[in-house]
């Protein structure tokens, strides 16, 4: 059983947390956020309160801290007496917040893949690199450290567990498609940060396939999903953290990820990757100033936060899980379907911001019921998929299935 | 009688001025060429020295010059002895430059208007914000100078001169069509300093119709021109120099500019500009640098003077001046045809420098021997063009005329 629950971060992801850690403040006891910008931190409270989001009276505190530095960070959870720790800051501070957390003995979440600012796209499994060289450290010390909850990575982890558990008797292909068909009405806008989205876009594309990792160009591969609700979308294979852990769990099974793009955000991206504008080497000016292109590219594009309440539509997020049962080919679609204007009078974030949030408060709840609290470092795959998805279900993201027996809701 | 000349700028339109100042420099004596950067501006001798280009042995040498300070360009005048300034640096330093001929008593040549970093798109007539307030010093102190004496500004106003003196009773319209129909083979560039190249497509595009100030957005109106050698060119009405001179000496006539822009281009600006990253005004990043977007696209660029040695193709720059000539409607097409790849083998530079740098030598021979020292600030369509245009076409410019009577070269 743990309780009190720390936020690191303060942007829409995190507002989204806050909301839902708020409604179940009950079972999670006190809250508290923290980034560099205190104000971020104080706005996003007031959102709560402005919602009447609280289920019980009780404490949501804002704090400051530099992420990045681990000593800070450990005071502030021994100062509040946080025992859950929510990492939804930037993705270059999970290993200080993850050390922190070591240090003190307490529980860390996070719902995207450790970065380097210096480096894109290394090596495969990404989460080499980083976060499973702290395993051993995690076990010792009796942590339970759940990496990549958010959706995806996170809830498509558990839809590839169910689906090998329950549906499949062996798994041939896992393919993750991820489809936002709703509209920002901007001209142009990334849906979260604009560095860390481009990041994801200018390397390698890793993909898993035929037990070898598969290299592709960023719109090499496309293909058209015809999905539920959102119906034909194009999608383009892409890189994606949890192809780096799927493809330990399975390997198997050939893992993709797909995202769905519109031609208008393909050609943006394209023109700013030609001109050399999302790189992340600094360059200089005629007049001698050193500058990161994609921290002035971010700093010219909208704040995606700022999308919220205009955004319109819905997403589509699941996975296509092909294999054999009893002998015979069979597939299964494991998806969730959000609606960004649902997601915007709810939380005041918009769709993508609530599919990314909702997840690690489903999973800081199972950790203070002590289901899911493990004391190890875990990918989502790794967990019993069932209890999570059941209280998704309860929380704003419903998961639903299409096979051959047709279209339906999926509840335990 | 004048002689000795100092360049000011060292990028690649100063380097076809060195080029083509050193193949005359019998007639021009010694040479001098300045701009913040020494190197840049040895490497320009160098290039005059590696292609023997001085006529007959004499003086080029080179300086660093804060042409933003009045003073310190006087003192290089009169350390040097140079009796003609050939201006080509940024657009920035014209007005510097030119109270510093007016403090020495020297002649000043320039081929762009000039430009406050801090304003886009001034109010029209573009002279009368800064060049033609000094015209009255520029008649008191005797200064002989020549604005805007480049191909477009410069030539193109000399053509229109020509068929207004020699061709038609009456103009009804001046069209000015720079088409670049050559190929750099780079995914994107700029074919000039990419700061001043997108500056002149941001604001609002004037031209001079029915009398009156017309104002459009860049890329609102285009057409197809079919042009000799070129053949059918798509080209934008555009903001340009001479317009906003030649609207006063012709305020009868429509005065538009059209250039040629390909669909990449525009799509390539269209991004850029929608993103806000062709702003002249600065931005802060989330790390709190502030930097003006314009100055970083530029610095990913390519250097324009790097594209000379692959770009081939040809340049089709002319006027389109509709009238009355003996009582009819009489139409004539004045225009020039470039190579890149010859203007590269004999000065180094491409064809859209060898247009711009060429005629500001022209015009100081013609000050150097009495011919334009008219000892007052003029646009090239208040003197006489003939000598000019035959003064052009032995140096590599050669004029033509596309008429009812067919399509020739024109000499005097």
């Amino acid at each position: 059983m743990k309780r009190n629950v720390l936020i690191i971060g303060a942007g829409g992801v995190a507002q989204v947390v806050a909301h839902k850690c708020a409604q179940a403040n009950d079972r999670l006891g006190d809250l508290h956020i923290a980034s560099r910008t205190l104000a971020k931190c104080e706005a996003v409270i007031a959102s709560v309160q402005g919602k009447g989001a609280m289920k019980v009276p009780g404490v949501f505190a804002a704090h400051a801290v530099d992420a990045m530095d681990t000593g800070a960070v450990a005071a502030l959870i021994r100062d509040t007496g946080a025992q859950i720790v929510i990492n939804v800051g930037s993705s270059f501070v999970n290993m200080t917040v993850l050390e922190a957390c070591i240090e003190t003995g307490v529980a860390y979440l996070d719902t995207a893949i450790h970065e380097d600012p210096a480096k894109i796209c290394e090596t495969p499994p990404w989460y080499g690199n980083y976060e499973w060289q702290r395993r051993e450290r995690c076990a010792q010390a009796g942590v339970t450290a759940i990496l990549g909850v958010g959706f995806d990575p996170g809830v498509v982890n558990a839809y590839a567990r169910l689906a090998a558990d329950d549906h499949l008797d062996r798994v041939h292909s896992i393919d993750i498609v991820d489809i936002n068909a709703g509209s920002h009405g901007r001209w142009f806008s990334t849906n979260f940060d604009p560095e860390i989205n481009f990041r994801e876009f200018t390397g390698t594309v890793y993909s898993w396939q035929n037990g070898v990792w598969q290299e592709n160009a960023m719109f090499e591969v496309g293909q058209v999903f015809d999905l539920p609700v959102v119906g034909p979308q194009k999608a383009y294979l892409t890189g994606h953290d949890e192809v780096h852990s799927l493809s330990a769990a399975y390997p198997e099974a050939d893992v993709r990820f797909w995202m769905g793009f519109g031609d208008h955000y393909i050609n943006v991206f394209t023109v700013l990757k030609n001109l050399g504008l999302l790189s992340e080497k600094p360059v200089v000016t005629a007049e001698g100033l050193e500058v990161v292109p994609l921290k002035l590219v971010k700093a010219v594009l909208p704040d995606p936060a700022s999308l919220a309440p205009d955004y319109v539509g819905k997403t589509c997020i699941g996975d296509i899980v092909r294999g054999v049962k009893d002998g015979a080919a069979a597939e299964v679609f494991i998806y969730n379907i959000a609606d960004h204007k649902e997601a915007y009078e709810e939380t005041g974030s918009q769709g993508i911001s609530y599919t990314a949030g909702l997840p690690p408060v489903a999973a800081a709840l199972l950790i203070a019921d002590g289901t899911w609290d493990v004391g190890r470092m875990v990918n989502v795959e790794d967990l019993d998929p069932k209890p999570f998805l059941n209280l998704l279900n309860g929380m704003g993201l419903p998961t639903r299935i299409r096979d051959a027996a047709g279209d339906r809701a999926l509840v335990f």
